[in-house]
């Protein structure tokens, strides 16, 4: 049983107190990180947020949270790569500008695709580039303009996460960085390209955390919304 | 003697080699870091960058590089707190949006500074907001809702770091996190704020290196700028 | 065969050394660390312990220590979450106080779960709150009044562990911080959150190993313990 | 100038904002972190706080703080083995119970310092009891009985931190324990007593950060008033 | 096919060059490593120690190892919870003295095996004493005197590792400590009690590597033996 | 569908954009670094560089990727300890220089194997000479001459790594020095190795990471086939 | 006094042992690492070098090393930013290649110094280019072919380390790559450019120590003289 | 004034306890760490411990303790490399056998040298034998037997710390190594070396703190001191 209290801010589940008021202060609903939850606690905290919001993603998860999810919601989407669940009954409407996702290798495409799955279902749309590292650095440059010609670039890297600094060194745009726990040895789980990315001499990059394609794909959508309503207009600020 | 080179491209000084494309591709001119150059090598550059530019930064710089530049750059200001020299001969044209600057602690006034001076080279208006820590939270939710009047929050703070995921969950603005390295002990200087905002609870967070005030308004300068541009109609993306 | 000697103070099992004169010490009888023992082992310590005390505590029980050990003591309980098992039957007096358990999100609830079990059973009330995490702030105000009028706060947070921080800030009673290993990438298994908790802003919090809820549960129930004998006018100190 | 707002609940300085709340909400008013502050600001915060609180504590402050300090506050203290400055106009009521203040060497007693000072300002009556390391446990075996009298244990140690498990299996009251960065080479500044005494085997330990005997003496204070309360009768809990 | 040469110090087995000279230099004959080696390797360097040295000892060695290893040397023994394969068909004179191997808790007994197979197969005598932590003080004060009748103490410790540091200061011999990797989060493998040990407070305790049992025995053998031939008259030196 | 652009230096898969100028710039075909890529994805891509280089390295692979690899490719090697796939359509000429792969122990083979596996694929001839670590530093004399005929030494080590200071001590060749993860306790993954190399003593050894074998290769090759050139008066530099 | 041994292969001065039989065995005499030795210590070696071989290299020398050096040793040289003192009465004859110092950044500037005078006192030709870091990876490609006209290449980067992946992209010869502790922060002195540079993803870097300008010469030197013999026909290998 | 307890075993200073029964325990008096104490302190504890012993050692001491020391105790000697005060009013009888002092490095002679003074005031005869690294492993096969006469060999290393290694390969004799903080960039401050010497390939050997020469002369003066009475006749063991 679920009770809606403080003014309808939050439903206490017992095990969760899911923010019903999220969307209205931070502008997207709240999501769920599948890790460590049961299926049920998964199922039981998604039922509101569907019910809702219309609109559910669970990151992190497990395919067995998601044969429990589909059970009661049949349109429940499984993103096998991304790890990820969607439900969308009531999809965002399309924003007008795009994100880039760049990668530097094939190895690096699991995160890259939670941050696509993440940033279509807020609306955005996606332009992916794969495989452009450092070390073929003319791959990078045939592709820069059409990084250039999106709002925002989500630039995923693993080793020695130097990815980051050349976008950066090439274009106007803002480049959040994704340090992936991709490599071995004095790699450490990803510290490595962590550390790269945070010292890059590229201004202006920010960092997420490792592995964190989700984060990076949120803080990419809030850019990029605004710049929609900026150019509809809607925005004073 | 200065040999300008790559169609025009690069200043070779033989020391450095000053980016002189870079305001075409990336929006901004190229910021002298100042930690590790002498006094000589830091007005070589700088001579370059304001000819060309007439607008220079130089950033975590000493007062005995100052006192050199300003013999032959009278007008060059001294920014005590923040380690920073400026000149502005042809200053930018004020961004209509604001950013927040919002300080944890007194203590991470210097770096917020650092940011400060930034933005405000770069046409920004600044909204600054100091003692703001999540110890005592009544004095972040009073000011809450002129964060969200701006467009972009740098959020600093050292000890754990806990100010942007605060911040996150009350505002729909772009949050950019400066761990600063305040602190003792197992702060390991600026670790513990680093790791605490890296690992933030509040969706979208992003991250730059610790005690990094100019990357993050540099960040956040991009973002302001591209909205203003937008409002202006003078975006496609 | 079991060897009572040093006055009775201790049993020699030979792979283990009971403490029998430790409640006479500390106020609590000994508990096993259940983690690195083989069943026998757990089996042949409780059997001392609970005939002697009346009362066990096994905590980081793995399953199979639990089956062998309920064929001898069939009134044992195994606590799946918490993985603890515990045999109450010369229970411990209820203490007047209250101890609040405070979870920062659902993922907490495991180690939250091994400071709740541990607390019951020495006798304290629990008050348990869960998901409150600082990326909703008024999820926590809205129980600040209740986590004050406990005697003790016992405040369980992964990720950032901010949440300590943000409980000292709100209430008067004794803050004992739990950081647990919820998260990845430069969380370091619990670092992030640990080092958050040692660095908090919030004056007076004090914090425990990582996943350790035992030992936050028992230096709370210390204190409840110490409160209630005051207020019944048994302590002089 | 300063700007009363919030109800009156902070104090808005410009470069910092004064918690006026917190003792009400908290039990001690707030204290001032001197590191990184100048001395211009220390003062300014301080005016307010002995205005309004008739008590003071500045923790890791500077000589040069305290000179400015005193020209106005003649009565000011400064503690320099403590780096402490102090002002008790309006003095707190002494409280029943004692504090012991346990030190594992010598060259434990900066910190230690730091916690009795904090003490005994805020109303607490201490034990002090230096160098009882565990490598000549007989000296403290001889003292158990006099901390067992206390109602609560600051144990300060560096080089391994040892002592609070040794102090943890002898006494019934609740250890803090304050590791130090005494020592050298693997000891890491205090790395190495902060891991022992994490991982300590005396149940029920708690700890806070290296060289904090501030938050110790903070923890402590908080009980002991607990205590004194709850033997007047004063508390319902 | 194996080749002796360099005036047969070695035999060359491609794989592995097998040290026939150590004896003579350094007291005791080659030990095999186990980890990471293939039960062929294991079984083909084995085989040249057996013959050469009739005694043998394989560390770390895993059961698949052994299975192949009995079947040509059926004389070999598994020690389960040492992790040790042993075989001795010319076992070595047993030595006058005795060794102690003194434990912390009960979950570092397969490191304390692993030092007493060692010890044993190389002479010694062991005195075994478990479960004698600090938290429980009294427990070794109890049997100070027997280790003090030894020659040297082994004395292995997970969590903070404390117990070196008392065994230290309250014996005359010298003190092998052994770190295990017993605990928990914040313990990081065996780190806590590692940096313990190398800062104890207890003068002239010497470390191993985290868990390595093998090592401390070897040590104290030299040691045991040297004494076993100073008594014997066997040394000048 | 492969698309061949960029003047033909690239092949885009979509999931990869194999570098088909790579052995003009570099010297070297491209390599696939098999970790984290599907099988399908290896196919496709070795597809490609197969192809067009008759020659293909596959690192980190795994036994699934071989399996689907050879349907395709019956002449494909699966090199089990070096966990590599080779293809050899089009072989290198053998350069007249040989390359030493020099290791510590035993249980460092599999990262030699990589290492071999790479440079005979390279046309390099190799000379192996295992387990001479410096515990038993007559064995390493033994080999110095013979290790000194070669163009360059290839040192992988664990545990400490001090192989490559000795070895860089007896011999005028380039020492490429290897880490390897093995070892426990406080090797952390090699670590340990990693660090004492960096550190080495014996002037002008450099280092590759932990476990790389490949990479220490792909330099020695480099370095061998330079010299090659030079003998054969190909190379005027 | 000294004393020639040890067949007149070491000069035993009591506090230093000097190695006179380095030239033969490694190709260089031995070199004196200055840090941490008294003026005297260092003089005292370095007579015995200079008088032996004609030739002296003291790296991270200070400058009161230098002075009492110069009042016995008119002709030596003090090269101030790279902290070498230098002796050439036998100069080397000069190699044909030439080698490559590239630069990051201006910063980096001291640690290049130390491997351009490392290189030149060996009888390399060097070529110096500086300042072409990855974000504006336009200068680098302007010089790409002067780099690849060189026999080795040294890279020396600080901050994320990332220029060594690059250039090995770019090239077809041996990349050495120098780690620097410019930067701050997340740099944790050279550590996030190490760990960039041992994970890069360009195949072949190999790096030598935080700092360690002339480890890096000395490998390069190693390579540019053997490729200088085996045009001159001087090497069998 | 000093107030003796506890049966005459400790001599309370309130600022420190000397431990006045650990002759009789450990077989040696206290040693006096100097570091963080005041010169008063020092003077203090240094009083009591020559009253009663007519033997001090004042380890990691500051010239100015040594200053107020020598007014009262004129035959104190200050030992300015090794950083220690010694009194010898009833010096030890001095032993037999010889306890060898090896340097890997010129640099190493300050730790050396701690280990030297305590050594022979513990009654030891010394060799020492200094830079000796495994860079020219000649040199120290040009002293393995003189070592191999000594009882003990205490090696003394920085950088990669791979001498002890060597060493135990060598010789019958316990090795006990001391890492130094000789070094620089990734030696982080001797880590390097510690970990080097934990993960020693050589068996038995054991490790005490970086830069801790008194730690390893204390323990090996314990088994040079049993091995003399062994000789005598005076153990049972």
């Amino acid at each position: 049983m679920t009770t809606e209290n403080e003014s309808s801010k939050t439903a206490d589940l017992g095990y969760a107190r899911v923010d019903l008021d999220r969307r209205r202060r931070c502008g997207f609903p709240e999501v769920i990180f599948g890790q460590g939850k049961t299926p049920e606690e998964v199922l039981g905290i998604g039922r509101v947020i569907v019910e809702r919001e219309g609109l559910l993603l669970v990151s992190r998860a497990r395919e067995e949270q998601f044969e429990l999810f589909q059970r009661e919601f049949s349109d429940a989407v499984w993103h096998a790569r991304a790890r990820c669940i969607t439900v969308e009954r009531r999809p965002w409407a399309k924003l007008d500008g795009e994100v880039a996702v760049v990668c530097a290798g094939t190895t690096d495409l699991l995160v890259a695709e939670e941050a696509r799955v993440t940033l279509e279902l807020f609306g955005n749309r996606v332009l992916r580039i794969s495989d452009v590292g450092v070390a073929g650095i003319h791959r990078l440059l045939a592709v820069r303009d059409r990084i250039e010609a999106c709002n925002v670039a989500v630039v995923v890297a693993g080793m020695e996460g130097a990815l980051p600094s050349a976008v950066a060194g090439l274009v106007s745009k803002p480049v959040i960085a994704v340090p992936t726990s991709v490599g071995y040895g004095a790699n450490f789980g990803g510290l490595a390209a962590l550390l790269g990315m945070l010292n890059s001499c590229g201004s202006g990059v920010t960092v997420v955390n490792i592995d964190n394609g989700f984060g990076a794909a949120y803080a990419a959508s809030t850019i990029n919304r605004m710049l929609h309503e900026a150019r509809a207009g809607r925005v004073s600020g």
